[in-house]
């Protein structure tokens, strides 16, 4: 049984706007997410799920709030999921010391080292846990579930995506950290998490380089804001297109000139990104 | 000349999203503001512009980050701009021990009573002193302006507009505040800024009470969520409908099942508020 909370739930565009909780057995912790249900579900039909993993400090409020993604949800008939982006709540030491670093910024990743290793369990979590609740306890198909997300969460929703085909069936991603690897965000997260000396573990958490040994079976959307202010630091689309080159990954990669890294950016193209998602998941 | 300064100004759907700050004449503060500048206008053309006034609590990044209008305004050609509920940093003893009163709840008037009188001015602050502002820094028409608003920012834009229709050529309202002087809210805001004896004064702020001695000569729209928490206590749009009805005012007032007072109501339904004024402002 699950131990699923309501803490409150919204009429929004014919469709209801729930804010929920439960204990995770792969975090320990409480964990929060919102569900948008679209009109045709609340009337008993089973739609396909498309998770939305945010970024850096953000939590399961922020894209239902800021992306303006309810209403072509709502009329395409696709649930929204938006999860946390860490387990909060532990006190671990050191786990509040930075914005990039620990609370707010679990990468989607199972950490294999103390002391994250029995609590920053994002990876199996996004890609397991999560789904199996709301498949359980939402009118949402087991069969069909999309992944995307934003900066952190791009790379989230890439890496899930790459790594478990099977089970994820459309992804894009908006600005994501593409090589993180490479970049000072993802090696303080990888360095911590995993261990600076596993790099076989980095690679199997980067979207970069899992590009070069496998692809995802249908086309992947990016969108690149070209003013972003994180762009040549720590997100490296590049790297992104040199592997699915590499590989014959399909990739539509946009970049957009003058947009920045803000939702502001995610709600100009939101739009697009549920068509292609629509396109793949209810073909 | 004016002390404009920008905050910081995003790409947003092909325009331009700016958070801009003043010192206003009428409150003796900075006043901060958003303005949503659309493509057409980024290309040299004046549109017109439609202000919100939001709801207690609320600051000049609310609507623009909840309501998800801008979409529809750059497909439009309309600007939006997004002003503060309140002066602030003052700290006048008693402006903020309640989330109803004083700071964030500046209830759209002149206030007439000590020690509020000097700055507490967003009467005139919205229906002047920001219009010329903005015709004076953005690419804005003077000759047409729209209005809107949520609960007392609903309460706010239909003051303004009856107040001063030639201003004023399109008016709709979320779940606006409709009888003021006969509510909870309205009353304490009224009594304590323009005095408990001054029942005219009451009534120039009073949507319900001024629209039986004037009408607004354009329709008016209204949506109200019938899930509304402050439905009974504090909104009373049966006032303004009975109103409407004995001054003949054109008023299209709309009960929704289901809705509550947020901006999952407000994001469900702008599309046609932004409609509304489109109709009216670019007519």
């Amino acid at each position: 049984m699950t131990n699923l909370t309501t803490r409150s739930e919204h009429a929004c565009f014919g469709g209801r706007l729930g804010f929920h909780a439960h204990t995770s057995t792969e975090t320990g912790t409480e964990m929060r997410f919102a569900v948008f249900t679209p009109p045709r579900a609340l009337q008993g039909e089973k739609v396909p799920a498309l998770y939305y993993l945010a970024g850096l400090t953000c939590t399961e409020e922020t894209f239902v709030i800021k992306a303006g993604a309810q209403r072509l949800a709502a009329e395409l008939g696709l649930m929204l999921v938006a999860c946390d982006t860490s387990p909060r709540g532990l006190d671990i030491p050191g786990d509040s010391d930075a914005w990039d670093f620990g609370v707010g910024a679990g990468f989607y990743l199972d950490a294999t080292q103390a002391p994250w290793a029995p609590h920053y369990r994002m990876g199996s979590y996004v890609n397991a846990e999560l789904p199996a609740l709301i498949e359980s306890n939402f009118p949402a198909r087991a069969d069909r579930r999309g992944i995307f997300g934003h900066s952190m969460g791009g790379h989230g929703a890439l890496v899930t995506a790459l790594r478990d085909p099977d089970r994820w069936h459309s992804a894009s991603a908006f600005a994501p950290i593409c090589n993180p690897a490479a970049v000072p965000w993802g090696q303080k997260a990888f360095g911590n998490y995993l261990g600076d000396q596993d790099r076989a573990a980095w690679e199997r958490y980067d979207a970069s380089l899992l590009m070069r040994a496998r692809v995802f079976p249908r086309e992947l959307l990016v969108d690149q804001g070209m003013s972003d202010q994180f762009l040549e630091s720590q997100l490296h689309p590049q790297a992104l297109d040199a592997a699915a080159k590499a590989s014959g990954q399909s990739l539509r990669l946009r970049r957009h000139a003058g947009y920045d890294h803000s939702y502001w950016f995610i709600q100009s193209f939101v739009a697009d990104h549920l068509q292609h998602h629509a396109r793949q998941l209810l073909s």
